[in-house]
């Protein structure tokens, strides 16, 4: 099967997931989902190709990413996600949850077909994003300068369920899981850093959202700890004082500007780089370095 | 080990699974939490009393339901869960959905150490409750005149898991799982009548929230539907225009007069207690009949 067909069939086994629930609201709202760019997906399937029930996983990690993403949106209020309305936004936070609920759930029965290391696994990557996700709620109650704190949270909440879907996939087909974890995971962080750089770094009209959300959000991502580390101790009051608010248009320029001074971005993107160099390190194979490669050149 | 024992062991090992997620607001957060009755808890206890693993399942069947009753009061805004504030009124409904999130996830995790049937079943019935969640969120938006769909919803919602907990611990140890099956999902189909009953029947200091508040929040229990079947048309137009709504006083005082002449509850309470008999015919354990007249005969 080409790597098209595939995708194709992960698609379609997440549908017919989603319809064993027997439920027409399930259904009705689940096709409501964009896909996005299911990377987790696409992983499973390169590293596990020929395994036969590598498509079942790599649908039921997509579903259980969805389910996140559906929760993420509840709690962060997002109004849009993949540049359209979010189901929070268009039927309401209660169908959200509910909708995130039955898809974790559906996911966690059919991994119960799944040997016991590959369903562990999987399962414990679930605890780890929904402790990641209340960190984050945590954390954005206050200007956090701990950038060890701030790359911990980003693990459990972005890189574990990567390094669960890298992981379980050498799991299937006998490869060495602790190598393909570790690009996981580093693959995971690193793709957040960069998706905290075009926070920054984008306009509006490439992000769908406006520049600075994430800040405006009280999200303290790692350019913002290095801008700390570097200003001054009035530049560190204002930058304290701008937290968790939406910001004039003055103060983004300031933000900006002194990102650009301080190299906050460069040093945030030298990080993202070496953390995907010790992934590419890893495992040696030049399908999993392209996908780090184009992760680390993308620009949205 | 007397009962008590092994249910303070089920309490010590649920506290042992939040600590291993190795989150302080987690385990903070859980420690709020009352424990209720712990129903599905004690029949997993009184089925497999020997069953090496009964403890653990026990205490995974109770962080499950623990987790559906979090997602549930933010779902319904309730303020208030066994007398206490709930969490989302104490602590907002993001670390609600967050720490149910995380007990769901740390429960299967734990479920992958049990044997495919049993981990199969409990998951399925988490589905099956997030799907009844979803239902209910639904059928609150209008009123529902048919019992059959009511009690559908019933069973997703309230039966499916106690149905699980007694399966999954007659699996456990080699018991009938058919018959215990049936005896768990006709317990759960009476338990949520008597409760919808005593929403009713019930003033506010027994219930430790206001009478009536199910139909206010669009719940149209079992009682409401008899009670419309019973009524002429006027009076089915005022039932319906009520709806949804806070009663007054006037309004409340003629709905529960009008349910004492259609005998709506005389009605429901003995569809409660046929179901019941039922269960009681499939399995032949005392102390299992004991959990059912209990039930059946409790005030609050």
């Amino acid at each position: 099967m080409s790597s098209e067909a595939m995708l194709e069939a992960v698609e379609a086994q997440m549908r017919s997931l989603v319809a064993e629930v027997d439920d027409g609201e399930v259904l009705r709202l689940f096709e409501t989902l964009r896909g996005g760019k299911r990377l987790r997906a696409k992983l499973v399937l390169k590293i596990a190709p020929h395994a036969e029930s590598s498509v079942l996983l790599a649908a039921i990690i997509e579903l259980i990413h969805a389910a996140s993403l559906l929760h993420d949106d509840v709690i962060d209020d997002a109004m849009v996600r993949r540049g359209v309305a979010s189901i929070n936004a268009t039927e309401g936070s209660k169908r959200a949850i509910m909708l995130g609920d039955v898809l974790y759930s559906k996911a966690f029965s059919a991994l119960t077909d799944f040997e016991q290391p590959v369903a562990r696994c999987v399962a414990d990557a679930v605890t780890a994003l929904s402790k990641g996700e209340m960190q984050d709620v945590v954390m954005a109650q206050r200007f956090n300068v701990d950038a060890e704190r701030y790359l911990q949270m980003l693990y459990f909440k972005t890189a574990s369920l990567i390094e669960a879907a890298v992981r379980s996939a050498a799991l299937l087909c006998g490869k060495e899981p602790e190598r393909y974890a570790l690009y996981g995971k580093n693959l995971g962080l690193s793709f957040q850093i960069i998706d905290d750089i075009l926070d920054i770094v984008s306009d509006e009209a490439t992000l769908g959202k406006p520049a600075l959300s994430d800040y405006a959000e009280g999200k303290c991502t790692l350019p913002y700890i290095y801008l700390y580390d570097a200003l001054n101790s009035a530049g560190q009051e204002r930058l304290v004082a701008l937290h968790a608010k939406a910001p004039s248009e003055a103060d983004a320029l300031w933000i900006k500007s002194e990102m650009h001074s301080a190299k906050a971005i460069e040093r945030s993107y030298a990080l993202a780089a070496s953390l995907s160099a010790e992934a590419k390190a890893a495992v040696d194979d030049p399908a999993l370095h392209q996908v780090l490669d184009t992760m680390l050149e993308r620009r949205f």
